[in-house]
Formats: C-alpha cells, structure tokens, sequence
C-alpha cells in the first residue's frame, strides 16, 4: 500500500521539522513559498529517511509536451518535430504528436486525452483554432504557444512565425540581379495570411526595380504540387511567357519543374524557378532547387523552448516571433538569355 | 492536502464493506486477485460515496505509447508516425515521439524518461539496440515491438517488416517486360539484410529471363541521394553503360535523376530509372518516379496494434510479419528504344 507508506512518512518528517504536514508537501511539489531555511531543514530530512519522491513530481510535471497538427501529410511535419523533439528531450520530456485531421472531433478527443492524461505544455501547428477548443484549452490551464508558417490570424497565446514578406522579396530580387524582367508568381492560398505576404514581397521587389508589376504573370495556387503544374502551363501558354518562375512552396516549385518537362523545356537553361520553404526534396531535386528557406526546425525549438518558459510561470519576450527566412541558391535559377 | 484526503476515502470504504485497505487498493487498480463478490461490494460503495479514481487509473495506463527513431531525418518517419497516431489516436492513447541519434547516451536517456513516466507500449523503428539497452527494456517490462523496414538481425521481440525480396524481383521485372536487357543496380548498405533481399531479388529476376548477371552494373550505394548520383556517374562510364537503372531507394533514384541530367541525359528517354519506397517525392520528381512502395503507413498501424495486443496480454500472431511491397508505375520507366 503505497497511499498509507507514504502518508507515514510525510506525517514523520513534519513532526521531525517541527512543521505542518501542508508545508512538508508544498517542498515536495518544489512550491517556492516556504522560508529556505524550512526547505533546507525539511529536504535534509527526506534525504536522510529515504523519502521516496517519485511520485508526487509525476503529479507536478506530467513529462510531456503535445505537439498538435492538422495533418500528418506534409514532409514538413517531421522538420518541426526535430526540433520540438530536441529540446523536449534534453529537458527530460517526451514529445506526445497528435494529428486533428481539421475534424472538430478529433479535437475534441485530443482534449479529452489530454485532460486525463495531463501535459505540461501544448504546441499547435494550426492556423486556426475553433472559438470552442481555444477556450477548452484555456480552461485546460496548460501553457500553450502556435506554430504557425502561415501567419494565420492572431490566438490569444504566443505564435512563432517566419518573416514571408522579406522571403518573398528575396525570391524575386534574386531572380531580378540574373537579369530577369519577366517573372511569374504562383501564389499560396489567397486566404493565408502568409500567401499575401509572400506575394506583397515579390510586387515590393518588382517595384523596388522599377519592373511594371503584369498581373496576368500571378496565378493562384494551393502549396500543393499539381497547383504549380497548372501555374505552370498556364504562364507557359501566354503570349509573353515569363523566364522564370517563383513558386510560394517547394511542392509547387516541383509542380513547375514537371510542368515545364512536359512541355519538352529544361530547368533553368530554358526557364530559372525558385521556391520557398526549403523542405529535403529541394536539395534532391533535378536540378536541385533554388528557394527561401523556413527555420522549420528553429521555430520548433523556440516553440518548445517557450512553452517551458510559460510553464516556469515566465513570459515570452513578444507575443508574436518571426524567424528570418534566407534564400539558398541552387542550380534551378540562372542569368536570363 | 489530496493524499490524506484519498486516505480517509479508501479506509472508510474499507471498513464499510469489511475489508482491508489493500483490498479496495487491489479493486482500484483493476487487479483480478479479488472475489467478484467483495469487487462488487467495493465497486458499490465506492461509487456511492463519488470516490475519484483517476489517479489510481492512471498508475495503471500511462495513455501513451512510444515510438523512437533513430534519427528524424527522412520523410519516411512521418509516413510512420501517421500510421502509428492513427492507431494511438483511436485507442485514446498519445504517441510520444523520440530520436536516440543512434547515441547510447540519448538512449539510455530516453529509458530513464520512459521509467519515469511510463509507457504502455514501445515501438522501435531501429534495426538494432545495444544488448544493455535491450535488457533495460525488459526488465521495465513494456510490450515492445520493432519497425524494421531494413530487416535487422531478430530481436527477441515482434517485428515487423517488408517483403524486399519480392519487391525487388518486381522492380527488375518491370524494366525487363520494357524489354531492357542491361540493367543497372545501386544498392543499399551492404550490412543491411533488406540491401541484399533487394540486390537478390534483381538477381532472381535476371536469371528468370535468361539474362545474365554482369557485376559491372551493380553500384553500392548507402540509400542516401548522394551515392545515387556517384553511381549512375559510374554506370554511364561503362564502355556499354545501362538502358535502365534500379536504384534500392527513392532518394537514390533521384540522385540517378541528377546524375543523368548533368551528362545531358533524360529519364526516362534515354535512361529509364526505378526506386524504392515510394515517398512522397517520389510522386513530385520530375518526370515521376516509378517505384516499389513499402507501406510504411500500414506497418506503423500494425505495429501499434500489435503493442496494444501485447499490452492486452495477448500474444501476436507471428514473430515476424512482412507486410507486400508493391510496383508503382510512373513517368520514369519506358520501353527500351
């Protein structure tokens, strides 16, 4: 019996100290509200019966971190997990990944799972949260920080982003100083935050250059590969067609490679692309590609990192955190012809 | 003060249905060695006076499973982890995600974490542990099971792997049915079992039609993209170099891809190229990989729901599972010119 050992014990080291069972148990559950010479008086003691403290820790920290995304879908996914996983794993905790598969439901039984199984901190990487769900998890009293690449509207809880407009902008002077005038843009979803600013970039770049901004060289895409194939073939079918291309994902950058195959021309001897977020499969593309790099990893660091700090009762320094994105050249852009 | 609180609660339970304390403990934690009699008179009383059981359920099920990598660097992991959280999910169980780094030191950390905070269930995708971890991992006595996708030397423990044999036999087969008759090979590492079940099953394919085995064209590689490319280098050196290439993973065919492409050669034109794996790259590279997919999805849901089977206390139904590999025909093979 576990319970009554324990109990026998707690009662003994309070008689010993001179002190009330209460206080005995608040040194216990490390609380800071006990005089340190108490603490130092009591903790001498525990030592010294052996006091097994196992338990009532567990109680204090569950020892985990909950890292929640929408999908499971994206090569992506496995980049923030390194880095939550890094941190989580030097301070002792595992790293419990949940898919909610945008499904209120599997929400909702998320935040019943963490409910009886506590957590010490909740990492999203969502854009948005139901009004419903964020209040749950207020109530919840866990410490919690977003993840969110695509600057999606701002929760009541501290984000880490990357900074897309000075990615975007990068993209498209990069492909300017090779001597490019007519550049095309396939967009993100119009609705993202992110999509708006990586497009802002690219117009501030053109501007910036004294470039006429041709709004038949902009077409909308989704992130997602085939959206960058029909971006693609519809820049290639104008009258005028672009010579280079800059795709707001990798996934699309790849979509335009395969557009451009198809249509029997080369990367970059034909038509220079440039995508963005640096996921493993730019490097091993054919040609390896050209893109702004997203600190996916980093963010998921700091993320980790912030939830401990709001766990400690600490502050983060800002609400909202952007991380610099960085353009990486490669052999898929080239000096026009 | 919970714990005098619990105290109170289970004594008085107790000497209400004229037991000892031990008994209403032994009921609380679900344990079979009390009379369904005395379980039910316990049963009643504790649900008459709304006695919390949540703790004491709690010692009993962590609510989580572990799944530990080696590294987090492949897309491949994400592939698992979905199929694992798919499984954990429903169960309404969290998925604790680790990397040891193939560092015992991270190892051992991670099964001082796994003691202090339990687990009902341990998935390893590792082909191999060191023996002192393998009996650290016993004597916590957690139901383990291995995700072995390179076919590790038998832990004592159930497995769960692909048929690579079969899959490379349908890899060669394939290119033979185009009629190519000089057919490259880069391997994986040679140490790897699942490296020599693939380069077998090239073998068994050639000797079935007659063709002969002509060790030039088989290249050792190490599954990452770079020794994709140094081989197809190699192989395009021969004085009479391959209509096609196999390559016994994705990020090695693309590396094939790049080689090809910076001699001025076009898949599958000139060179036809197969994978194997089938990660999402595959499907985005450009032209599209035709490949041999393993279902890693597929063996990451098996694998925890054989870890709830072992947790249940039931035995699985083999040791060792190999789940079908399977051809996926894209753009990048074609007939032989």
């Amino acid at each position: 019996m576990r319970v009554g050992e324990r109990k026998v014990t707690i009662t003994v080291i309070a008689e010993e100290a001179g002190v009330s069972v209460p206080t005995v148990s608040r040194v216990l559950n490390g609380r800071s509200d006990v005089s340190p010479q108490t603490r130092a008086r009591i903790e001498a003691l525990l030592q010294q019966h052996g006091y097994q403290r196992r338990a009532s820790r567990k109680r204090d920290s569950a020892g985990l971190i909950d890292l929640v995304f929408n999908d499971l879908d994206s090569p992506w996914a496995v980049e923030i997990i390194r880095g939550v996983e890094d941190v989580a794993h030097a301070a002792a905790l595992g790293t419990v990944v949940s898919a909610v598969h945008r499904h209120s439901g599997a929400t909702r039984k998320w935040l019943e799972n963490l409910r009886t199984r506590a957590s010490d901190g909740v990492i999203l990487v969502l854009s948005t949260l139901q009004p419903a769900h964020e209040a749950e998890l207020r109530r919840l009293n866990v410490p919690t920080v977003v993840i969110d690449p695509a600057g999606g509207p701002a929760l009541d809880v501290p984000t880490i982003g990357a900074t897309n407009w000075a990615g975007g902008m990068a993209a498209t002077q990069h492909l300017i100083s090779l001597g490019h005038r007519r550049i095309g843009h396939i967009t993100g979803p119009p609705a993202l935050l992110c999509s708006r600013a990586r497009l802002d970039g690219y117009r501030a770049a053109l501007d910036a250059a004294g470039i006429p901004i041709d709004d038949a060289l902009i077409r909308p895409g989704d992130f997602y590969h085939e959206s960058g194939f029909k971006g693609a073939g519809e820049l290639m079918d104008l009258r005028k067609p672009p010579t280079a291309i800059f795709a707001a994902s990798d996934q699309m950058a790849l979509g335009v490679y395969e557009g451009l195959r198809q249509r029997g021309l080369r990367v970059p001897d034909d038509v220079s692309v440039v995508g963005f977020d640096d996921l493993p499969e730019a490097r091993w593309s054919s040609p390896p590609l050209t893109t702004v790099r997203q600190p996916l990893t980093e963010m998921g660091m700091l993320a980790a990192r912030t939830v401990l700090r709001l766990a400690r009762g600490e502050q983060p320094d800002s609400p909202r955190v952007e991380l610099a994105t960085d353009l990486v050249v490669r052999d898929s852009s080239e000096h026009v012809k």
